[in-house]
């Protein structure tokens, strides 16, 4: 398939790089030219453009992925052909394109990128929607190419997996941030940390997240979690104060 | 060594273990017998008991492995003898023992325990602190028993150490839960969220927590963090709210 990037950040960079060996990438938008180049450069992609009207009309398959919010108005801004268009969010309803476009739907893949950081989309579970049949049946053989884990999600199961993300791999990055300024002052490195962090995440192989629930919290051992908030000020004092009586509520509500 | 074992819960039940093939655990103590039998069975001790008044006078270390704001009240309830005590917390002081013992010290094990699972405690880092040079030896010899990472640490660094591992650990773990509840709305298994996970955590070898931050709060979408908290209700809500609002504090804030 001859393929449109319409978008040149973290997810649009490794999409566009893991079909590149199986697919043609003819052209890649930014709003920053210097990161449609790159990711040209990249993908073997003759084209690099910041112009939304220079965006081709002749390509099999447009992938929108551009900051969730931006996507109605890319979509609106560009005149509709028969081309199947696809955007990557989790949390855009696939709707944006309705009346706008033929054939259309949702490539999402569930996954926290980083530009620097390689992953192996085979890996990726990606989460496809499609307005019809055949469409459906299009995204899928594509995210078959990206992925070994292809489901099919509607808009509604696809916004509370990207909620779930946040909460699972964003969230949870936030609080090693805390826990990295809170081991600074105390010159250990971040590493230090790392197997901890793993077997955390290991027992959830085995048990349930809230099976394998430890810590202050969840024993109600107050003298620990008063000492330990009469040392913490600022952010860490209010995460720690609300993920403790998150914690408590949980764990040792009467329900 | 004779160790008598002060605690039959998640901490003392894996140290116990480890230490069993190298050293002779003479009894096992806990307020409920049955725990204290099942960690005698499987440390080949022959002796459980629940009475504090029944606690031997002749080991040579006394390994008290029970809740934290336990910790003050056995020191104070049982006699004071020659051997080396220590404790396993990573918030209690060395100075619980100053004036009622001779020999003391803290062997703290950075891991989060659950009994189910089993932990190779080689990979755990365990820090330790001695009331003296040679005691602080003595405890350094048994950490190397249970572990290759082995540091001194005092009480504050061994207190930060802790607060860090709540946030990195049982904090993570919860958002994982409530992850979880999310999930289990939509008919979807949490294994789904593992590959995400684990490969969140495995770019923390890479990248400061910091450096390698994603999502909606991160790149301030606002329209995403809006849908998203008109999602949730509880307790979601509110820990979504505060650590968005963390995130977006740490990220976009000049200071």
């Amino acid at each position: 398939m001859r393929i449109s990037m319409i978008g040149a950040g973290n997810v649009a960079t490794h999409i566009a790089r893991t079909l590149a060996s199986r697919h043609e990438i003819v052209q890649v938008f930014s709003r920053s030219l210097a990161n449609a180049e790159a990711l040209a450069r990249a993908t073997g992609c003759p084209c690099a453009t910041d112009s939304i009207a220079g965006i081709t009309a002749d390509a099999d398959l447009y992938i929108i992925s551009v900051k969730d919010d931006a996507i109605a108005s890319v979509v609106e801004q560009l005149p509709g052909n028969d081309a199947v268009w696809v955007h990557t969010s989790g949390s855009v309803p696939m709707s944006v394109f309705a009346g706008l476009r033929r054939s259309y739907g949702v490539l999402y893949p569930m996954q926290s990128f980083s530009k620097q950081i390689d992953v192996d989309f085979a890996d990726v579970p990606m989460f496809v929607e499609g307005c019809d049949k055949a469409t459906a049946e299009q995204i899928t053989t594509l995210a078959h190419d990206l992925s070994r884990s292809v489901f099919s999600a509607d808009s509604d199961t696809r916004r509370r997996l990207h909620i779930a993300a946040v909460f699972s791999c964003n969230f949870a990055n936030h609080l090693w941030a805390l826990a990295d300024d809170v081991l600074r002052e105390a010159n250990i490195p971040f590493s230090a940390m790392l197997p901890l962090i793993r077997s955390t995440v290991e027992k959830l192989s085995q048990l349930s997240p809230a099976e394998s629930q430890t810590g202050p919290a969840r024993r109600l051992d107050y003298e620990v979690i008063q000492k330990h908030l009469s040392m913490l000020s600022g952010d860490c004092h209010t995460v720690y104060d609300t993920l403790t009586k998150s914690i408590i509520k949980k764990h040792h509500t009467i329900s």
